[in-house]
């Protein structure tokens, strides 16, 4: 089993109205098997034409993988499409029923009539248990091709593959191995990264190495073949051992790694604590630190002080130091981060103070501008930023976070 | 002007390193205009393959929009790719070089020999002011057809469309109008709204009626036909008003609403402020808000108290309180949630207090039950959610943020 076809199904896709994550996720988890995905196509709520494209990838694939469509709603069509595409009708599943009905009775519940059209399959395909909602998946073979199709919901479509379909895929692929892995790097523009790695990223090497950048952050990913995985991954970790030598410090992390959870990782091995005190990230970097299962490990708190009296009320900071600096001032971006330290009892505390726009920015303090603090056993540190008045509120903010964490990292490494 | 197709360029899409987000937000933005994407292919970092796709999408469509591939590194071949599917060298653009230039020196760097590269563009091509970042756009027509090429960072392809390609496009596209409306709906099981408006899910109804659920969510997408915008207006306003009655409170907004910009604008309108107390959901709450420019007008500043010590130390809970019932718990929640309508002096405060796993459940308190505190002047109320344990941690905390802002909305309505 070496190709797959990709097929999400709702007109939201189509139209836009959604962001399709599931291909981007099934298609990775399907390299990391050696499987390559030839094509992605969406199709909209449409029963003919779902059951045409499910007819073509079977014909083309190795293995189809579908998502979407199997809500309790009359715009849910995919079970239907799919007993048309195999020229069977829909039979009751009593098995999915009684899972529907237990979904239900364990939020105390009644299930609804309509949700009885959930458990409904084509003749002689198989449910998959849905351990997370009530749509059951299907499993069934179309032109002798492995087809499987799971809720359309993320979360549900996710717990549902790695469960019951990636065990038996990884069975299915072998042979040559397509291995890849993602460093991440902060603290280095793109175009330098560039110029460092030049050599590397030379068209047809391999491993192929290749970078993108979003906010400040410039992934290098690094794609292997080899006759195993274990060969690919020895080409693999000399690139990365290469790559991360010629970067240096900026390198944070690889393949899912995130600044909080890198940050995290040091705390906990130094058994140390952290704090935050947010005025224009306004809770971003709170939720960064504590999206990492396990943060309230070293994640003592945090406070959002977006009001001049809050600075004062909650983080102590001095209100003639506000008049006389503005809340927007490296002073104050120490105060704030030195008090958070103070208030919550920890070790270090990240502080921002900025200008996100759209309004509020002056010649003097223009949109963009954002004092970055750190207050740590020994110091405190401001860092200035000026990300631009023509980049937007949202990428401003998240910029101004990735800066905070990645402070408090390269000090953590220093130290 | 009435089909596109849409380009994505980029390995890292292809083999699902990166999601692309820029597909539908481009083919909702052409819905808009009366255009209709017909395809939407991600291709690699391949010049030969990129020139043919462009080369096919010129073929087939009345107009390309085409993102990504535009950086300073090796891998980024778009420009050359283009060229040689126009059959023309790459030639320097003096304009693009200056404007380069310039972006490095605002913020008092050295442009890069590297960043040259990106004032390269096929003969005959004009380029498109980027004006967040490095990488010009560029505007050619490849067998006649219009093709307008973006870079792939979301912020600066949506700014560059807006700013020099949509009003092109408005202009050319005319005709039948398709135009969208998309409802919002929280506190309602989709099978219950799909009973509700079963009779507007109707296939072949215009306007036609769907729904999409995600983590409480439901999405109710009116999509209408018309010989005018005006026509298909009218459609619209119809079947949303009908929607609307059917639903009731739930319906919280439509299109890009979202709940915390709508609970901000009732807050506004009130001359009310709101506080948060969040514990499980880590700052994020916070951040909603924050999320929306303006928020400073209503947000006074939240805490993030993970720890029980900053329970006390930030929002004045009592120890012996905490002790008696546990952290998660209803009393916890209502005391965080006055706490902070206290400490910020806000009119209303929302708080959150529960498990959001993967550890720390028990029989007792499983992973996955959170309470949620809404205080007010007159009152302070607590809502229990059991959210499920096989849930993953970011799906319960995003579904308890939303509950809590829900809750203030409901109570701001009923007020």
């Amino acid at each position: 089993m070496k190709t797959a076809w990709i097929i999400s199904i709702g007109t939201e896709l189509t139209l836009g109205q959604t962001v399709d994550t599931n291909g981007a996720w099934l298609a990775q988890r399907l390299a990391a098997l050696g499987i390559q995905t030839d094509r992605h196509v969406a199709v909209a709520d449409d029963l003919a034409a779902t059951a045409d494209v499910a007819l073509a990838a079977a014909g083309a694939a190795e293995v189809v993988l579908i998502t979407g469509g199997l809500g309790p709603t009359d715009d849910d069509l995919t079970r239907a499409a799919l007993a048309r595409a195999a020229g069977v009708e829909l039979v009751f599943d009593e098995t999915s029923l009684a899972h529907i009905r237990g979904f239900f009775a364990a939020r105390g519940r009644e299930m609804l009539e309509r949700n009885r059209t959930q458990a409904m399959l084509p003749r002689g395909a198989k449910a998959i248990l849905n351990t997370c909602g009530t749509a059951p998946g299907v499993e069934l073979r179309l032109r002798g091709c492995p087809c499987y199709v799971m809720p359309g919901v993320p979360f549900e479509m996710r717990a549902m593959f790695e469960r019951d379909i990636e065990p038996v895929l990884r069975v299915a692929a072998a042979g040559r191995a397509l291995r890849q892995r993602r460093l991440h790097l902060f603290g280095m523009p793109e175009s330098e990264v560039g110029d460092v790695l030049a050599d590397l990223m030379v068209r047809g090497r391999n491993p192929e190495v290749g970078t993108t950048a979003t906010l400040g952050i410039i992934g290098v990913r690094i794609n292997a073949a080899g006759d195993s995985a274990a060969e690919a991954d020895v080409l693999l970790d000399e690139t990365e051992r290469e790559v991360r030598q010629r970067i240096g410090t900026p390198v944070f992390g690889r393949d899912e790694d995130t600044l909080a959870g890198v940050v995290g990782r040091m705390l906990v091995g130094r058994g140390a604590t952290v704090s935050t005190a947010e005025s224009c990230t306004g809770g971003l970097i709170a939720k960064e630190l504590t999206d990492v299962a396990g943060s309230s490990a070293y994640f003592l708190g945090g406070a959002v002080t977006y009001s001049n009296a809050a600075k004062t009320a909650v983080l102590g900071v001095d209100e003639e130091l506000i008049a006389a600096h503005g809340a927007v001032s490296e002073p104050v971006a120490a105060a704030m981060a030195s008090g958070a330290r103070a208030r919550f009892g920890s070790d270090y505390a990240v502080s921002t103070t900025g200008i996100a726009g759209p309004g509020g920015g002056t010649a003097q303090k223009p949109v963009g501008l954002v004092y970055i603090g750190l207050a740590t056993p020994t110091d405190t540190v401001v860092l200035e930023r000026r990300f631009g008045g023509s980049v937007p509120r949202e990428a401003i903010r998240e910029w101004a976070a990735r800066t905070a964490l990645n402070r408090l990292r390269t000090w953590l490494l220093e130290g």
